[in-house]
């Protein structure tokens, strides 16, 4: 991390633990220079990157101040009323057309799942495949299945270390993405017909597991900043037999909620009681906007009872395909499903990987992401401020790339998503978020492309739909 | 192809469909070379060949002869007693340890499940690797998710076309290996608890795959040369709700049986009258020892039944993970349940073997790949007739790289297979092919690996622990 980056990041984490308030005047560019010893020229380009991220501002002649508001002057969404039944899960065909609406490269992505992959360092990826295809010893290919490439495990359990994790390599298996080790998770611990509890909004592809493993879920709501409502959880617990509970504990896809530790800990223990497992979806772990990576419910756990899910897709490298889960006492029957499902992960993408984390310089190609990101997010939190209607309630993640928007209660986001289409914009409607296909008037959006004129463009339209109905 | 393998190819022929019968001679050189206008060198180079791969051998003086016998002078292994009652499948123990049988590199691999990574032409694979990397437009990794590659897939179907199989593109998905394509096919015509035909014996893979899926099997009996018994499977369609029927139609592992035409066009007849889907796992498809590769069963598929899955994890690339399934009628929702599996197959895989298809050589390598694993059965059928009791039976596939042995009726493979090992050499032991556990007597032998003198001892060792039961 250059210099500048490190006091940029400094200063913003004095903004975001409240030791300087908004419309509080940052240190003068003098005033810094000479207390934390650094030229003037760094805490210069320091200012400007805090500026891009939106997290201060410069008034002319007055120097630097704490942004009044986070660029948003709209209310959070509300959390999701509780629906306690069970349900049968079909939301496959809404869900397929919504992935189909992304397949135009014409289209603006606001509906895509994916960061854009021009974030991605795909030609130093490329390099690395190059060097591992060639040094790839042959005989690997029959000895190396499952559980994976080793050095790419030792290099995943150092990050896990890294964040204070102590992982025994031997509980890492290598999978194709996360969803394999999502799927191949909640497969070791039901049976057709058994009864998991997801969040509510979940993410659609958590759905599909759910039908395609005839598994019924159980709603519990989250909080779009909190999380998953423990208490709600709690009585659910009590009242089903439930199996599993699906959870994505940092940056929820769609809601953006991260539960803070002291929740990430009483969700652990609360689960210990009733000694169910945690099926823990932690894919955007590495794309936190604040100083730190939030801790994942897994650092808490005693007894292997969560399976940590994780991958490269969101983070490094999308069409790789590689995830992992570290599935704790489930880790030998993870496996043995894997073997028998897809025997192990594509080779040269693992090997690949490994010598990218080993020699790619992957800290610094993340700290270059998370800017992006926050500056993107800053980016279409403005111009929902410029375009959407007043009552629109958004929520403001800390970390990964879509934005929760709860519009007026007559909208029909499913209507939208046709209209906006048809205008060449994609988005994601609230309904696939939810086997009840609640949600109607809400919508996701992904921020994760450089902001430019079309996608400035395409929320002006966006809501001039949005107030025409 | 060279113009004396050509010529050996020609020979061949003529011995395999008997117009040269054993013993017989072969035409002279200078005769040879005389009608077929080609060099008396080029004779010479086809017939060493020939002479290698164990067809023909040269008498001192007198020219070059038919092999008398095949190199073996046991019968063939007898079909196996039927079964009828459905099974619960649980054989995921005793597989699993003879996987991990063969991880050891020093083990002799006669258990293994691949041929010989060393026989893959892993170099040129690499550079098509990084030419796909260096060359790949980084929006496909959001665009081009399942069905697939479409320069891989327009591949595969020309492959297809060239063996007189006309076949959409859209029907093509490409999957993480065969493994996973025949997962899928079986999930998406199955429910938990339904029956489903199997060959006995059968692929392993294929039990687990049941036993994964909570099916119950039904076995038919394989003949070691013809394939699945036909009456057997109409008598069971008759008398049992089969909802698919699994089947090896070429070189089936265990066994190496490969349905003549006729008898897999009358599959196909048996199950359009059922209206039964046929799972057909052709992943030896271009390991043909003959001049021309066996059609498929699909090929005589009118209505969409059949599901053909294949692989170049056999044949090309084995870690690469990179299958594919052509699934007629059920094509949409088997792309939809993958997408739901795991989204799509590792993007650089996929690439670089489009890119190796078209410029690669792939013919060549195969031609080269099939006559060495010719060679390398003669070798290992010339080491049983050395070293193995003389009531061995033993099966002589046209392709593949697996033996059948059925050895005496007193032997126990188990035991057999854990004394093998404690003297480092594997074999896959015969009831991991049965859901019944039965072929308690049988063994699968792999000649996937060049042979060499730790074969041979390896052969000779075997005999002995054989011989002391």
């Amino acid at each position: 991390m250059k210099r500048y980056e490190q006091f940029a990041d400094d200063i913003a984490e004095l903004i975001r633990s409240g030791v300087l308030a908004p419309g509080q005047r940052v240190p003068s560019v003098r005033y810094a220079s000479q207390t934390y010893g650094i030229s003037p020229s760094t805490v210069f380009q320091a200012y400007y990157l805090l500026e891009r991220r939106g997290l201060i501002r410069a008034k002319p002649r007055s120097g630097y101040f704490v942004n009044v508001h986070t660029p948003t002057p709209f209310a959070e969404p509300v959390v999701s009323s509780h629906g306690a039944e069970s349900m049968q899960v079909d939301v496959s065909e809404l869900v397929f057309s919504v992935l189909d609406s992304i397949k135009d490269p014409h289209t603006v992505p606001f509906g895509s799942a994916f960061p854009c992959p021009m974030l991605f360092p795909l030609q130093r990826l490329a390099r690395s495949m190059a060097t591992a295809c060639r040094e790839m010893d042959p005989r690997l290919v029959v000895t190396d299945l499952s559980p994976g490439n080793p050095q790419l495990r030792r290099q995943i359990a150092l990050r896990y270390m890294v964040g204070g994790l102590m992982l025994p390599m031997e509980e890492l298996l290598i999978t194709n993405g996360a969803l394999e080790a999502l799927n191949l998770c909640l497969q070791a611990v039901t049976e057709p017909g058994d009864l998991v509890a997801i969040e509510a909004p979940a993410f659609y592809a958590c759905l599909q597991v759910l039908e395609r493993l005839k598994l019924k879920a159980v709603e519990v709501p989250v909080h779009p900043r909190d999380g998953i409502d423990l208490e709600v959880l709690a009585d659910t617990l009590e009242r089903h037999p439930i199996k599993a509970v699906w959870c994505m504990t940092s940056f929820q896809n769609p809601i953006g909620a991260t539960l803070p530790e002291a929740r990430k800990k009483a969700l652990v223990e609360l689960l210990r009681s009733h000694q169910v497992p945690l099926i823990e979806d932690d894919v955007y772990a590495e794309l936190y906007f604040g100083l730190h990576a939030p801790k994942p419910a897994k650092a808490f756990d005693t007894e292997g009872l969560v399976m940590h899910c994780g991958s490269f897709s969101k983070s490094l490298a999308p069409g790789y395909r590689i995830g992992w889960v570290a599935a704790g006492r489930y880790a030998q029957k993870v496996e043995r499903l894997k073997l028998m499902t897809s025997l192990c992960a594509s080779m040269p993408a693992q090997a690949a990987i490994a010598d990218y984390l080993q020699h790619g310089g992957y800290d610094r190609h993340l700290r270059k992401l998370r800017d992006a990101l926050e500056e993107q997010q800053n980016a279409m939190l403005a111009a929902i401020a410029r375009y959407f209607p007043a009552q629109t309630r958004v929520s403001k993640p800390t970390g990964g790339y879509f934005l929760w928007l709860e519009l007026p209660e007559q909208m029909d986001s499913l209507k939208l998503f046709e209209m906006a289409l048809a205008q060449g914009i994609s988005i994601a409607p609230g309904p696939i978020f939810s086997p009840t296909q609640r949600f109607r008037n809400c919508i996701r959006l992904n921020y994760g492309s450089p902001w430019d004129a079309a996608s400035e463009k395409a929320m002006e339209t966006l809501g001039k739909i949005i107030k025409s109905f």
